[in-house]
């Protein structure tokens, strides 16, 4: 069991009523000049984003827009962020929308505090010494980035896709209301589900499984999580089952559950690269890769993966052969993610096989030009991404 | 299901190692001169007490000492921490110990911030505008209080027991090191296991059983706790095992599994006025009245019983009868209160049957002169007080 550290600082306020409290929480947190940063169609269809301005005007708290912010945000946004914060002294961001805006608000953050290029700290070429504070309302539950410190963003010159986890990054406050994710399209949601269980089975999956505690907690959620996301596809406008959804997001990835055992992340890191070069959905592309990524790996705790296969998935146990159990699990989660519409294979992802060339890219990128291995179950190298690669796109 | 807040700040440092840094967490939140805050015996016997001095005086932090705190922390002991704060200008406050020392480091840094007597915070006649900042190293995992918001003084002159509710009392830091529980005597682990579940189960017993996640959380975190309280006592330098007990603890109190639900936490109101007239170790307490709140309450939400006997005991779902069930759970229950060797009746905590004056007395305590009532999934009345502590009696 390792030692640990548990920080998830962020107040969380959750429900029906939570954005009545929106102007009120940022004045709690010191906010007097707010950046109201956001996508674009989704907060601006739904309301949300007129009830948001209105709440600010009518408690005399001005604020600058900026909209536009893409899945897998993008620097060049960040770079807008942090002109229009320091024309407008502003002093408070609010993020309105999904792990992309939250992205985005926290790269913004950063970079107003620091007088070099934000690119520095995704780099590793500079740590932050402070973070302008955010708050956010999470209007679609995936990415997890309310309750994390982490932060990925797309340096659309370069197209690498890189992260820079900080705890001084973390939202003051996250206001969460089930009822906005109603209108989310199924494949969104579905991705979304897949990104949560993810969050929680990159920490899962390690060689520290005599943390009891955290695994009972992380089993339970991978469950719920799984059985809501199936059902919800079936029943959009179920309140239940959205919420466990949506507060399943925060939990699985704000470090409850790697207590005591130490994060993995490779899977994530192999499709950072894969939306980075193809835009495609970060959920969708983590469902395309799991499989090979476990097959590949699984050895090295093969009764980790047997647990799994059990305590999450409901497959019987072969207690003679815990290896046999280990891919009845593997399969049984593919199985889940074509039943809620999601690719178990990059050519089911892409709608295509990819090419040696492209893999190699991949695998290039992934390991920086042959520089760093990935993931802590098995430290993965090119030649072990090249090959997971190679596996998916069978 | 309830809308909810959520908000756990306290940094946990956790596990072998965590103790080399409590200097350096001192100074991080702000400490440059320290009140030393402890019970007595254990944490000087164990030497965690000269630990710290030593590791204190190399950081160069200054620091007044003030032990002596009793289980069921005074108001006298309060008035003295605050007396000595002002004498020496301390700024922060190091709590080493189990609940007692925490709650009443907590009193004593409500105090400083307030011109009157702390006890209104209390006696609910002020609401506390500040309070000083505390970290603590926990050697007592069961009050829960490193983590929560809650905080309970006994005035030694009225022996009322009373607790305060509070965000800004809540710890900037918890140290938990689980080799530091391995000499806690049977008797006091049992008590700590018994109060960390039923700090869960004062969350789990409403009306509002509709948060599937939250459910599955804390019947993971029960199912848990209780395998390994039961196996440590005759293990108790199980690593493994303590580590659970002390993690639980925390996750237990620090609201995670009151999202979406009411919390009840009538059995702990019953028993504050035992252990106010009585002395009587509170986990312990605790086990002699639930059994006979349980019954007495159950029909107020009959599945719910059920669900827990069946989720958390293991008891076999009889599914065409959820009373009996849900009687079968409260037996289990009452069952491991014995093989944990704690009590399941007022006689067998005390070792007498208390006159029907005494539990005149309790019952009036406890109502505050029939002015309150406890409880939320059944609002319990002086009368059903009265009834509760007469069923426990037999």
């Amino acid at each position: 069991m390792k030692d640990f550290n548990f920080y998830a600082p962020t107040e969380v306020v959750f429900g029906k009523e939570s954005e009545k409290q929106i102007s009120q929480l940022i004045r709690k947190y010191g906010g007097t000049k707010v950046l109201l940063h956001y996508g674009g169609q989704s907060a601006r269809r739904s309301g949300l984003l007129d009830e948001v301005k209105a709440q600010l005007t009518a408690a005399n708290i001005p604020f600058t827009e900026l909209g536009g912010v893409v899945p897998n945000p993008v620097l060049s946004k960040v770079y807008e962020g942090i002109d229009i914060v320091r024309r407008d002294s502003l002093d408070f961001i609010l993020a309105i929308g999904g792990g992309s805006v939250i992205d985005s608000a926290k790269a913004i953050g950063y970079g107003i505090c620091y007088d070099g290029d934000v690119w520095d700290f995704y780099s590793g070429k500079a740590q932050a010494k402070s973070c302008m504070p955010i708050g956010c309302v999470l209007t679609i539950p995936a990415a997890g980035s309310e309750m994390s410190y982490g932060c990925v963003i797309t340096n659309d010159k370069t197209q690498r896709k890189w992260s820079y986890n900080c705890d001084l990054g973390r939202m003051k406050f996250a206001v969460m209301n089930p009822l906005r994710t109603y209108t989310l399209p199924a494949y969104q949601t579905a991705a979304g589900v897949t990104d949560i269980m993810m969050h929680t089975m990159e920490r899962y999956f390690s060689h520290h499984d005599d943390m009891l505690l955290t695994d009972a907690i992380a089993e339970a959620l991978l469950r719920t999580v799984k059985e809501c996301g199936e059902k919800v596809l079936h029943d959009p406008e179920n309140y239940q089952l959205r919420a466990q959804i949506m507060w399943g997001g925060s939990l699985a990835h704000n470090n409850l559950t790697e207590c005591g055992t130490q994060k993995d992340f490779a899977t994530h890191g192999l499709e950072h690269e894969l939306s980075a070069m193809f835009g495609v959905t970060h959920g969708a592309g983590l469902a395309a890769l799991w499989g090979s990524w476990a097959r590949y790996v699984m050895h090295e705790n093969i009764t980790r993966f047997a647990q799994f296969a059990v305590n999450v998935l409901g497959v019987r146990n072969n207690f003679k052969d815990p290896e046999q159990t280990a891919l009845e699990g593997v399969a049984a989660m593919e199985a889940f993610y074509h039943r809620i519409g999601m690719p178990a294979s990059i050519p089911e992802l892409i709608g295509r096989t990819l090419t040696e060339d492209e893999l190699i890219t991949l695998a290039d990128n992934c390991s920086r030009g042959k520089t760093i291995t990935i993931g802590n179950l098995k430290k993965l190298t090119y030649d072990d991404m090249l090959a997971i690669y190679r596996m998916a796109n069978q």
